[in-house]
């Protein structure tokens, strides 16, 4: 009777939160001129593992297909998005602005706001190697989660700069091959004791340490931060070197969005990726990329935690499944007009329910209260006049049932 | 660079598509009352062999997780409903009006209208025994295919009922274990010459026969023709008691709608399956039940014929993706004001893009053109004052900056 450990059922309820925040996603992506695409679920397993490694399997949904090929539920989008792009970059005048809302799934253990499979909007603008792009995409980033009703105390963007840091790994004359490891320990510095985090950079320790005290500073990120402040966003975001993100392809400009609580896994994350598209191609096609997701668990978690967010939340989902009319046969006789009504209205565009069965009149209009309905249209005594009744005020009027769409009009406004 | 085959890559366009066959359904099914709601992509593989046989597994896409759970992707959405409906039907009043549209998937030979995913709108009706919930669910299955642009004259819904074929067994003696048999027999006469149907039902053939050949009467079958007539539907529907449809847990009225032309595989179908929740839950909860399926594949061939449908289609494509204002930068010196206008025209709800590294003007209004913008936003020598140019009519104005969210309202309508 249970759904597999990690996967949701959507019940109604759920369902309409689900198709809130896609509509939300959807939305703000719009007003900033993205597109929406979308890949398949499935793909070869082959494709994750030119971008992350051998070891990405263990976290997949992998198998052998009934033709005997190696595939995998998508854990991410990116890969098939790099595949796509070499595949179809003709066709499109650069820069493009995509955006796709992926269902993803990872084998993994179960823990708060990660489960097995997940939705995640996805937004990346390929072809654009300028700093504005990346401004355009945390701004983009920002005011989605702004959407939600969330203000500058509820959520932060954190930004940095892997070239940042990559300057400075040349700088202290590191050997390439050890860069990515070193990275891993500096992206991992906030959630360790210093102590731990001094041992593994060795003489790395004290300048490394010097940056992420806040005693770094990047002209880049500064243009970041100032061209955020023209389009009023500063208060969302924060310069903060420590973000480093744990994967090796990204090259430039890096950024995380958390809970100003600081309780919740990540709400999004991403950044510049100049080299994927070109390795993912084998050198086929090589365009600057940068992108972030989002996903849907952890929003829903701070969602849940935040009144103006679960106000508005609560507003917009109550109104996507309720009617506008319920018809009320109050006399079995009439129940053939009813249905011609019935059908006209929803022809007009209104939502309409009536009773499948014959059942008593206050049932009917307890229905009618229970699915949201605005107006009850009675078929009874009445006929060939109907009785409309207002569900909110209470108000009652009879009209002829030729003129039952007008005075609809009027009661809905539609 | 290709996806898997059977598999579709959505570009924006074929994304804008999916959107609007996705808009359509949602629209048409909340019209009838209808709440979404949505299972997961997998499943554990034994829910699908108990409702279909063993044999159903030579068709998925089914594998051992790394739990060492028996897994597959789901062919398709009933089990799971009669699962999530046998688990929550407590915390509804019924009949319960579900819908919904997930992504299916089977490992097939491909085949025109026919890949190895597609996406399939589902309703159903839980609940609820009486005829007119048969009723209403072929006049939704009607309503939707109308809300594409087709007529009478390019679909036609084919009703038949079981249960009237069952009669006509138990009337010819012929023992309950032959009936799935015999029952697939007369579903594939229609496909088959008429010789070998006759040899495989022997003294059937004859009664049979007379009933395919149109000489069958239902009085139940009468009923719902006449209940979709006075909803103006009749033209939409043909009794046909030559549709069986193979599957064995259908127990009274079936359908399916085909293209007129008969060149498409069918477009939807479903029926009424009184004792698979019973069944599927192990008798732990028994409801009478409803449903059909709707592709996506089939229907955009469809759509893809007909010039009505295809205008249609085009027209609300084309607004899905459009921007609403383009901003074009004539001067570097204002960009910073530019991206501050940009910023409020976004947070007032336009869609607005502009150019993220300095462009010729020229090349910029012609991004704007295609890129769909209604109006044209230019910053330069003119500031504080900024041009609009209409691009549908090509007429120009200036206006201060600060009273440019005014202008376009004036000019858009928002």
């Amino acid at each position: 009777m249970q759904p597999l450990p990690g996967f949701r059922d959507f019940l109604p309820q759920d369902c309409a939160t689900r198709n809130y925040i896609f509509d939300r996603w959807r939305e703000v992506a719009r007003r900033y001129g993205f597109v929406e695409w979308d890949g398949p679920v499935l793909e070869p397993t082959e494709l994750y593992m030119k971008k992350s490694g051998a070891e990405i399997v263990t976290q997949l949904f992998n198998f052998t297909d009934k033709g005997e090929r190696e595939v995998a539920m998508r854990p991410e989008l990116t890969p098939t998005l790099a595949r796509v792009v070499a595949a179809h970059e003709r066709e499109f005048k650069k820069p493009l602005k995509w955006f796709s809302i992926p269902q993803c799934f990872r084998y993994e253990k179960q823990q708060r706001g990660r489960l097995r499979e997940h939705f995640q909007f996805n937004a990346d603008i390929i072809g654009e190697d300028s700093l504005e792009a990346d401004v355009e995409l945390i701004a983009l980033c920002v005011d989605l989660l702004r959407a939600f009703g969330f203000a500058a105390n509820d959520f932060v963007v954190r930004v940095s700069d892997r070239e940042f840091w990559i300057d400075f790994l040349r700088s202290q004359n590191v050997p390439e091959e050890n860069w990515q490891e070193i990275l891993q320990v500096i992206d991992k510095s906030e959630r360790e004791p210093r102590e731990k985090t001094a041992a593994k950079l060795g003489p790395l320790a004290e300048p490394a340490f010097q940056i992420l005290d806040g005693k770094g500073t990047s002209e880049k990120l500064d243009r970041v931060l100032a061209a955020l402040r023209v389009r009023g966003l500063a208060d969302f975001v924060e310069i903060d070197l420590g973000i480093v993100r744990g994967l090796a392809y990204y090259t430039g400009v890096v950024f995380e969005a958390f809970d100003r609580g600081g309780k919740l896994r990540a709400l999004a994350g991403g950044g510049r990726y100049d080299n994927l598209i070109d390795h993912l191609s084998d050198g086929a096609v090589s365009l600057p990329a940068i992108g972030f997701a989002m996903g849907d668990v952890v929003l829903g978690e701070l969602i849940s935690e935040n009144t103006e967010a679960k106000v508005l939340m609560a507003g917009r989902t109550l109104e996507m499944d309720r009617v506008d009319v319920y018809i009320v046969i109050a006399k079995e006789e009439h129940r053939t007009d009813a249905v011609r009504q019935l059908q006209a209205l929803r022809e007009s565009g209104y939502r309409v329910d009536y009773p499948l069965e014959p059942a008593k009149v206050g049932k009917q209009f307890q229905t009618a209260g229970e699915l949201g309905a605005r107006v009850a249209v009675l078929f009874g005594d009445e006929w060939p006049q109907v009785k409309l009744k207002n569900l909110n005020t209470g108000e009652q009027s009879l009209a002829p049932h030729e003129e039952l769409l007008r005075r609809l009009e009027q009661l809905l406004g539609h």
